[in-house]
């Protein structure tokens, strides 16, 4: 067993949890060797995830994603959305700017400290986080302040990592900072979010004063934020541009146990929905003194990336400081309502809120990782994206037998004429190369099934007339099926 | 008839077009009176859109999305990547990082170019643009560069605004820059995105090494950009973080005009197809003198908004200029082989482009402008939304006669559930108050379909027991319907 360190980001102040590592053997004999790499090449070569800005030599920690991988993340964020906000009643979605009123970072303490502790190389002027490399030394950071650390950087006599002496230890805000308007002064300062959830939560009045919803009830919101990491890493895992899928969840604060419950089942419920695998997921509950001083109870859900088991969502109950903190700064009267509160002294109140917050770009890594398997099909090895049908950017590839044959690519061209027509995007044309071959490829980018006309299906006189191979990726195996109980088949599936 | 100047920005250029303006009284005579002022006060009070960073007395140029605003951004969206992505073969999708590597920039002259004449009042440091204020005294700034707007201004004296002396005229970059990485100096320098398009140019390699797409081809992005513009106006049309929808079309030369004329066809389809009137749109060809030196062909199309008539999309043929730019400036051969073409000395080209550009929020408000209608109906005023069932938020709302009657709420439930299956997060439970003011309130929102539930539904003895009344909402009519004929009758109008 190794201990290691992780660094939890909750709003505004950063935690350093420490936790039992499983050990080498254990993490690793989930993946293939080499599987990172595996995904990442798998990703640039396939139309997954580009580097951003590759052709001038990238900017670190920017990623694009490329057709399939649009597909995917569409097909993630579409889901999300219809079970958290389309298939209820008390959801809300909003999309609110990225840019926002610098006062909105100070009462959220951003500005203060949003912060990472960084020190210089004094020769390369580099610079470099202070935790980690009291970390890469022995030492446990945990709870340190920045003299703290400073001391003891001193003390050690540490090094940068080229050999040099480091200056002292200094607070760095991870916000990317910006002018709006013609001026570049302190008022113009704006800020490009690093969370969504500050867009939710100065809306919280708009949203109350156009619905009048009910307590308990939520504000979703898909969108960008961005983080001015010092050392972006782990592919699309620690980015500086990242897409956030967030939810503030109203309440009256003696439901917080029991919906903080419920929020977590749905969480899971998510994550198994988009295909992930029970044994690769992992509960983590904060311990007290790690937590914000005012969240009250916090639980992060941890996956095994082929890199190590790392946070991949959160849970927290962040009481009604956010809310509380705006009225206070803003002079404006955000309190609720509450229709339904008997108690004369309760009807005024600023509801408590629990937080849901899924990062799209590790949950599409968290995917991409636990469905990329190596095995042997046909006696030959192969590598193939195990993805579920629901996700998977394309879920059948049709194909005539043979390309040089018009009856075969006519009838071919006319199932999948369509099949477009019932899954719009999700269908794949595919004539290149030999049916073993066109296998392969569709089993690389995860395409569930590939459908297959040939001579008998245009041709026979008997029951075979008028019917398709259907192939199955995860086992390679073949199914004679009617061509009008395609759809059925697929939709089955789903 | 009045002389009106308008700006296009067509890319890193800023290129003044004369025109006539029609005359105020046939622009009017096609809305109501106030209706701009109406239209914001009902996104505000409905829930479509907010000012950003509100109750911190906003942030200029940016608005928040409200739950009503982001299901109708994302009914056009949708349909949009529909209609232009999964609906063909040969467009391929991406979604490039917001922040760039900042030679992208350069090369695209953004860096160089992208920029508005500002002049700044001595007293009050407040800027104003120089050509808006040599408008203001009837002068034609079109083709002015910066001296002969700098020399015009004080030849006349011009004052600002507030009546005091001006200082020299400059240029200004409308880029919003910001440092990636623990140093600030030249090299961490990035921009936020004006545009989308140079993240499809980057991309352009990529999707060829990945998909092998045969010409013509063509790469879509919908995605967010930045413009520091200095006098953000006109709700949400002229703002400083907008919504791109944007194609890069890639073609041999000699395809340009046929395609430009099938793209400009299909443009108009879309606008059609979310609801637009063909008497509010506008053809303009950007004449010669006009276009940027390396647009060869530019058609906008223009929508009479209630503050005027005013570019909506455009729709430009680029040559080979953006691709030649970044494979000269990057040093990536990002040249292409054209396995269709006989003649070897044409096998590798770089294709030339077509740039069909939508601006999401543009389209959001022309789509609520178009609808906003005001009526009698029973012989009372009304202000409604005529929406496209295509678009509206709300497809149908559900209610029972009587909110205190339990078997008229639960069937009403029963049937809700229903249709929330078949047209998810598009319907919506409402038995607010009486039947009359739930009509209004659903028209006032663009709702096209109330389904009631009434006595007869649930206790009636003969052919109306299951049947419902659905109303419909630009008519007010009403018909009275089987249960079960329900769906079927709203996907009729879908």
């Amino acid at each position: 067993m190794k201990i290691r360190y992780l660094y939890f980001i909750l709003k505004n102040t950063q935690i350093p949890v420490i936790y039992l590592h499983m050990t080498e053997l254990s993490q690793s004999a989930k993946y293939p060797e080499n599987a990172m790499e595996k995904i990442i090449s798998l990703c640039k070569r396939k139309g997954f995830v580009y580097q951003g800005s590759e052709i001038y030599g990238g900017l670190a920690g920017t990623w694009d994603y490329g057709p399939l991988g649009v597909a995917l993340k569409q097909n993630i964020q579409n889901l999300w959305w219809k079970k958290f906000v389309l298939d209820r009643e008390d959801m809300y979605g909003v999309d609110a700017a990225i840019l926002m009123n610098q006062e909105v970072w100070k009462a959220s303490g951003h500005v203060g400290g949003f912060s990472d502790p960084l020190v210089e190389d004094l020769k390369t002027k580099k610079r470099y986080r202070a935790d980690h490399l009291l970390e890469e030394v022995g030492v446990d950071p945990r709870g340190m302040n920045i003299s703290e650390m400073d001391a003891l950087i001193k003390e050690k006599g540490i090094k940068s990592p080229e050999g040099n002496a480091l200056g002292d230890v200094r607070q760095f805000n991870m916000m990317f900072k910006t002018h709006v308007g013609a001026t570049q002064d302190e008022a113009s300062i704006s800020y490009l979010r690093p969370e969504t959830a500050q867009g939710i939560f100065v809306n919280f009045k708009n949203v109350v004063d156009s619905f009048h919803p009910k307590l308990p009830f939520g504000i979703a919101q898909i969108g960008k934020a961005f983080r001015n990491e010092i050392a972006p890493r782990d592919f699309i895992f620690r980015v500086r541009e990242l897409e956030q899928m967030e939810i503030e969840y109203f309440i009256r604060p003696e439901q917080w146990e029991e919906i903080f419950e419920s929020l977590y089942k749905e969480q899971l419920d998510f994550l198994y929905e988009i295909g992930l695998s029970k044994d690769k997921l992992h509960k983590i509950v904060v311990p007290e003194a790690d937590r914000a001083h005012y969240s009250k109870h916090s639980v992060d859900t941890e996956f095994d990336f082929p890199f190590g088991q790392k946070e991949l969502l959160g849970l927290a109950y962040r009481t009604d400081f956010d809310l509380k903190a705006h009225q206070t700064a803003s002079g404006t009267d955000i309190s609720y309502f509450d229709e339904a509160e008997i108690d004369p002294e309760k009807k005024r109140l600023i509801p408590h809120c629990i937080e849901p917050t899924f990062g799209v770009g590790r949950l599409f890594l968290a995917v991409l990782s636990n469905a990329y398997t190596e095995d042997n099909l046909g006696g030959e090895p192969r590598a193939y994206l195990k993805l579920s049908p629901k996700v998977a950017p394309v879920l059948v590839a049709v194909s005539p037998l043979l390309k040089n044959k018009p009856q075969l690519v006519e009838k071919a061209r006319e199932i999948y004429t369509t099949l477009r027509k019932v899954f719009p995007g999700r269908v794949l044309f595919d004539d290149n190369g030999n049916i073993g071959k066109r296998y392969r490829r569709q089993d690389e980018i995860g395409t569930p099934f590939c459908v297959v006309v040939d001579f008998d299906t245009v041709e026979a006189t008997d029951e075979k007339k008028d019917t398709v191979t259907i192939r199955f990726r995860d086992t390679g195996e073949q199914e004679r099926i009617a061509i009008p109980d395609l759809v059925s088949k697929i939709q089955s599936n789903l």
